[in-house]
């Protein structure tokens, strides 16, 4: 089996593996519909993450069980299932409560580039759409193992309610996801962040009604004057750097919330400017687990369409082009197909 | 009118200030049946916020209307009041959302160790008791003024919900007063970190469970091992320090929640530490006058003692030996009477 290797900056391969096997009698393996390169890969592609040594790649994933070992009992070989980039057993204490990425038990999946994938924990971790999936539907239901849920987790977190004023920061697959999230949580009024204008037409079309290209001090500048001063009651942070969780937090109103998703590099909060900040302050790896049931059935009669966000489509062969697309910003966001 | 100003390190004075006058028409002058020191005035006290030259001190009072300016409808001369540290017209937006320390026309109070005060914004800011109290009761009223309400901030923040595991950071009177909170809102345990035998007891009286004298660490070792390795559900934390902060935060599950009021002094949050931690974050400046009606009559009627976090009453003239003794913590809180 061949699938994708990180050897250090900006060298993606595509080579030779060894094909996945059962190991635990809790493994499932499933052969992938489709992959996909998440923008957190692009962190040890451009050596901003150090790896040691050959590193297989790969987190998004869904398709059709394969075979599952003796102790599984809730997926069967031939169901389309989806699962997080987290395996999780969904029954420990952390699970119970909603983070499941934060399981007792968790492991990360980092082979999912590739035809075939072992997936640990098998009946907490995937869930199983009601029949095979047409195939333009695929797209939608890859989204859901993590960048949509992950753009919804922001929007739980930074508490979107009906009628809200909801800021995006970032303009990312997840940043725009997360404006399709904080639309379908009933926001009045949804200000994405973006001045990429192929990004600034799919904002618009997930439902932002307003753009704005500004960024740090000025952005804070506009949302405040967009609000009449007073701020918004929530933002979605999708970014993960200094300036843009700054943003974030000085953008919402006091008593608002600030949901961040964006992997933290560099990040330092002074102690003193949250405090008097007032907001709530919410995020971590997303517990799309949590969300998987609700997302999938949403996807499957219709209501979101999150696979818009791969405008490009590639053979999983050619995934080293996936990354050199997505490190130039010449796509959104990369779909393989094996 | 002589009252308390601050010189220097250490040199708290008792001495001649102007009388307070009703300068604008929305002004109260409060005569002070009581006052006190609070923990926030021994930064400045030891030297640790620096000062520009002498300035009169105390933010914490109740006592009766003595005049009021003509555009105050809802306050009358004759009242008993108690209001908050910070004035707020409690009608401006981040008001109406109930975060009247943020207001948009907030002013600190800062001369309340003294028999006369002026209050700013005197419909916003005082509320007053449904008639005057009986003087036993004065303590606890005038412990809503800031204590209390901080406390109440803190569980409030913090999520304490009926049943909840919560973890109190901070022996001092906010994090006594804490204790007294998460009861009050139904903790079914609750964790006081103190290695003072005093405020051990008056912990324990307030509702404490079990009392850890732990630090950093140590303590979040703890307490993981007081709740089955899964962490408190809320934690209080009534400090402002980095070691404080990151015990907290360490101390609480995966989407657990953290309610700070502590002012931080040089607290750094590192962005990484805290996405992994997945715990919800609030805090700043308590929004007491939000919480001054439920709190009041929750002392009116005797359900709620928060006097008691006063161990030591002394005339206001002796305000000097006040700061030495909560800076010696030979006491917990000092009351002065004018």
């Amino acid at each position: 089996m061949k699938g994708a290797v990180l050897y250090g900056p900006r060298d993606v391969r595509f080579e030779e593996r060894s094909t996945p096997k059962i190991i635990e009698p809790t493994d499932a393996i499933v052969r992938t519909s489709a992959t996909c390169v998440c923008g957190s890969d692009l962190w040890p592609y451009r050596g901003l993450n150090p790896i040691n040594g050959p590193t297989p790649m790969g987190h998004e994933y869904c398709g059709i069980v394969e075979e599952v070992g003796s102790a599984v009992k809730r997926v069967r070989p031939g169901q389309f299932v989806i699962g997080s980039f987290f395996a999780s057993d969904n029954t420990c204490p952390h699970c119970q409560y909603g983070y499941q990425t934060s399981c007792q038990h968790r492991e990360f999946i980092t082979t999912a580039q590739a035809p075939l994938l072992r997936v640990p924990l098998a009946d907490g971790t995937l869930v199983a759409t009601p029949e095979l999936p047409s195939d333009d539907m695929v797209p939608s239901l890859l989204a859901v193992s993590d960048v949509m849920g992950t753009g919804w987790f922001a929007a739980v977190a930074a508490n979107v309610k009906p009628g809200a004023t909801v800021a995006v920061v970032g303009d990312g697959a997840v940043g725009l996801l997360g404006v399709l999230s904080a639309k379908q949580m009933g926001a009045a009024r949804i200000i994405a962040m973006s001045r990429h204008a192929p990004r600034q037409k799919l904002a618009r079309e997930f439902g932002a009604t307003d753009i704005m290209p500004e960024r740090g001090d000025e952005a804070v500048v506009r949302i405040k004057d967009l609000t009449k001063g007073i701020g918004a009651d929530s933002v979605l942070e999708c970014v993960g750097t200094q300036e843009s969780m700054m943003q974030a937090i000085s953008s919402a109103r006091p008593g608002g919330s600030v949901g961040y998703v964006g992997v933290p590099h560099g990040v330092e909060l002074d102690g003193a400017k949250l405090f008097y900040a007032h907001v709530h302050l919410h995020g971590g790896p997303a517990p799309v687990r949590r969300f998987l049931p609700e997302l999938i059935d949403l996807v499957w009669k219709g209501k979101i369409n999150p696979g818009k966000v791969f405008d490009l489509t590639l053979p999983l062969d050619q995934v080293a082009e996936g990354y050199r697309a997505m490190d130039e910003r010449r796509a959104i966001k990369a779909l393989l197909r094996p």
